[in-house]
């Protein structure tokens, strides 16, 4: 046996930069989560504590407020791919830069009865819009996969069970009419660039919701497949969507007991366990993700 | 001296409970978290543990499904109330109702570019409406404190923060220019019934965002008054607002360092610590509040 | 109807303060979350945004820091006296402090097969102690309150409950065995002061414990109430307990589907809705609490 | 392009099952969170909606409780393969089966100044035990990761910070002596079973702590190594450890305003931005990992 080190990264996570810029009386808001990692010569770091080829996370830290000054932040994509090129540019060490980031989105606040207001905003607490992009530096490999996570949805009819295995720990009985309930993450691997990855993002958040919302399902991996499917169709620019949808279980409660029906009206909404669906789907003439997804 | 038992109450806390109204083809959909407390004759049990004077936590659960089926849920201010008095006035041995209810709102997912979904859904995310309601029976007390949390809300300017007393620990600089953000929780209670809970609240929760908004702020004390006030001066069915406002701390990055200026353009959004202002705004005439806000 | 001003307070919440002391290669580390609140006149800050009577959040922060340097952490009870009474006699606007601290304990890390090393330490992730002050200043009122809170236990027999009321909406069977669990919130409040507060909480916490589990419980109400009966026998400086108790239902899984009997060795740990049992006991010539458990 | 269906699995998460085995009046507990997820021919439920290749997620929950009854809950690593192969061997549809299972501590509560209770436990509140299994079934491919998640550990000196780079963004100064802490997530995969999981687990275990305390660091990844590398050299059953810890900053707060030093006693727990250290280290003759880590 030979102890040796296997693949590491280090990095500053969760930097939460928010940054304004000012058009006149006006505001624009970018709320952002920031995490990078980086990898490469970190051989001696490890074995001696050796830290020359190290840069520190505090730096890592310092350049996502420096770059936020400097060049704006506009599409997350866009920061992420500045970000990750800075590190591997600029640091012999750093082969390999990984950033994540998550953005929350605020809208204005109007108002009563009129316009929106210049620089007043309400969080708007729905889901969070995700990128993760790898990066070997300027002319090497580099992946974007953008995302969201925390879409809630229900379809509160339109959704059977059924057809599935009998074993002899099945008692889960057979249903034409349930509520089926998710908080979608969902992510997408680029082939490329797209003109504008806002609109891009719009566009694939829109197939998801209509894809769920439209699809009659027989079993929450359809309503999952669909769903990736409808990106792949519309957004020439992904290759390969990833989906986890956990099946967020509502029971029709049973009120036989108090003399009451209960015609799918009446659910409890339960906590754990709960079901986990988890997929992929892809153009099979895409290109490979390397290290994309990690 | 004697040991004694003092006030004390006991209930089923957290019913999650889902309400679907089919109406034809179209759903409407009600997500509740409901908190029942009830108090009474209940020395025996603890003394003794006879359990004559209780009933169960499990009955109490299972009248909120029933009454969601057989009363529907309309406001939670109305739901509520019906829940606590019929705790008191079905249980010789149950003086007092506690109930308390949170809200937490669904928007339907639109066909893209077209009408609104019949039975599809998406969950705002945003703030939770709450209430909380206490009774002694039909007849007897009663108070409806309404409310809502989590509505985070931030002015990129237009705040202030000068003028304070300079202790021997007093290093922070005063500020013409800060971001003020917050998560606002505020609960306002009622001196009477209004025609319509739904109304009310929109119209409170309202004027508390164009408060926010609209006031050009020397602390946040003074904006948290102006919010109550607003909303005491506008729904006369309010006697007495409660606000509890972190100052969600968003320092501006020294920038300098790296030859940047930072015109209030940078933040670092921090978590903790943070500054809690915690106040009330009431109508000095309106009614004693009794155990209305335990 | 005149609009006014009601209670209010506003402070620095969770300063987050790790103090370490050194005892040549010996350390002792004290790890705390403080929080203030101040109250005093503080009607012209919240009428017109004049700051002139306020100790800025920062600085009170910035207290907790130094006081931690100059004068040490001992017990949290005498931290917290320590800097409420500071607040209020230091500053002729503020009238009365609240101070609130957890304390999390670690461990020492021993040598494999030796003896505890000097400086290195193991969150031990148990429950939290807490204590909770109140002071108008020297000379003036005073309280502690002290307490634990997520001391998570449980029998896994010697609980019972049956006799309770069966209303139209009870379908709970009786049991004569159940597992009774449940996290504990406990607080106490002083008539005085102890010698020694650590003492007095390792007292505290043992009868807690103890009474606990030596109780066979006919309901969870009776466990909690003799949890405080067991601290007032014991502990002559205590003259008022608090507990709030979730019942953390455990639910024996019916089996029979899978030809399965189940005495009691298998159950589905919930989550929600859960029962919620609080009360106090107290010595009821004890003197009045005053503000000390707001 | 070809829209195709990629890799995907489903199952039930988060079942939480505790286990009571009595042995007279001395009861012993096991309380663990099972997660199961299975993967096999799913094309037709993807595609079709067609759910005759699915043991439904209710099956599997059903099956964690009867396999708890029926076998009893032993060491979890023997409890996760014995409900993997189940899953693969029973059902020809499902080819290959991910048991995850989290382990929750209870230490007996003793009578004051006596033995152990028999039946009463108090939860310890520390780190978590994990473990991770993948099967092809009897006769098929397993691998075995077991591991701990939120250990969380102090230096409060013996740590050093130098010698890093220092690019135009670098501020942080150069440190002899710091606190170290972090929340170790440590997995180690198996190149066979070990004769005790049980033994196998609190040597690895106690081996990463003595790592961590016995470790004079010059960097997180130095200790970061030493860590896995002393479970390797320990535990000749491991083949591979992985290791994710967030350096938990404690910053020296700067005390000099208040003319106070600070010889390194008083830090500030810092909450965000955090460094995260992830590192490998591995027997560079062990077998592949295939899915193991997954």
């Amino acid at each position: 046996m030979a102890i040796v080190l296997g693949p590491n990264r280090y990095g500053k996570a969760e930097t939460r930069v928010v940054r304004v810029t000012r058009d006149g009386p006006t505001h624009h808001v970018k709320d952002l989560n920031v995490s990078v990692s980086l990898s490469g010569d970190m051989d001696r770091v490890h074995l001696a504590g050796d830290n020359a080829a190290v840069l520190t996370t505090d730096a890592q830290k310092n350049t996502v407020f420096a770059f936020a000054r400097k060049h704006g932040v506009g599409e997350i994509e866009d920061f992420a791919l500045l970000l990750a090129r800075h590190f591997t540019d600029s640091q012999p060490t750093i082969h390999h830069a990984r950033v994540e980031i998550e953005e929350y989105t605020w809208n204005r606040i109007a108002h009563q009865d009129g316009p929106p207001r210049p620089h007043s905003f309400v969080r708007s607490g729905a889901e969070t819009r995700t990128c993760l992009v790898h990066s070997d530096g300027t002319g090497g490999a580099e992946s974007v996969v953008s995302g969201l996570k925390d879409l809630v949805v229900m379809n509160s009819t339109g959704s059977e069970f059924h057809g599935f295995i009998k074993d002899e720990y099945t008692t889960l009985p057979e249903t034409d009419d349930r509520i089926l309930a998710t908080a979608v993450t969902a992510r997408w691997r680029h082939r490329g660039d797209p003109d504008d990855w806002g609109r891009s993002y719009c566009e694939a958040r829109g197939r998801l919701l209509d894809a769920f919302a439209g699809t009659h399902s027989l079993s929450l991996q359809q309503t999952l497949y669909e769903m990736g499917r409808r990106v792949l169709a519309g957004c020439p620019e992904v290759c390969e969507v990833r989906l986890a949808m956990p099946n967020k279980h509502h029971f029709a409660v049973n009120l036989s007991p108090f003399g009451l029906d209960n015609p799918n009206e009446v659910f409890h909404a339960a906590d754990r366990p709960y079901g986990l669906i988890e997929g992929t789907v892809a153009d099979d003439a895409g290109p490979t993700p390397g290290p994309a997804w990690e």
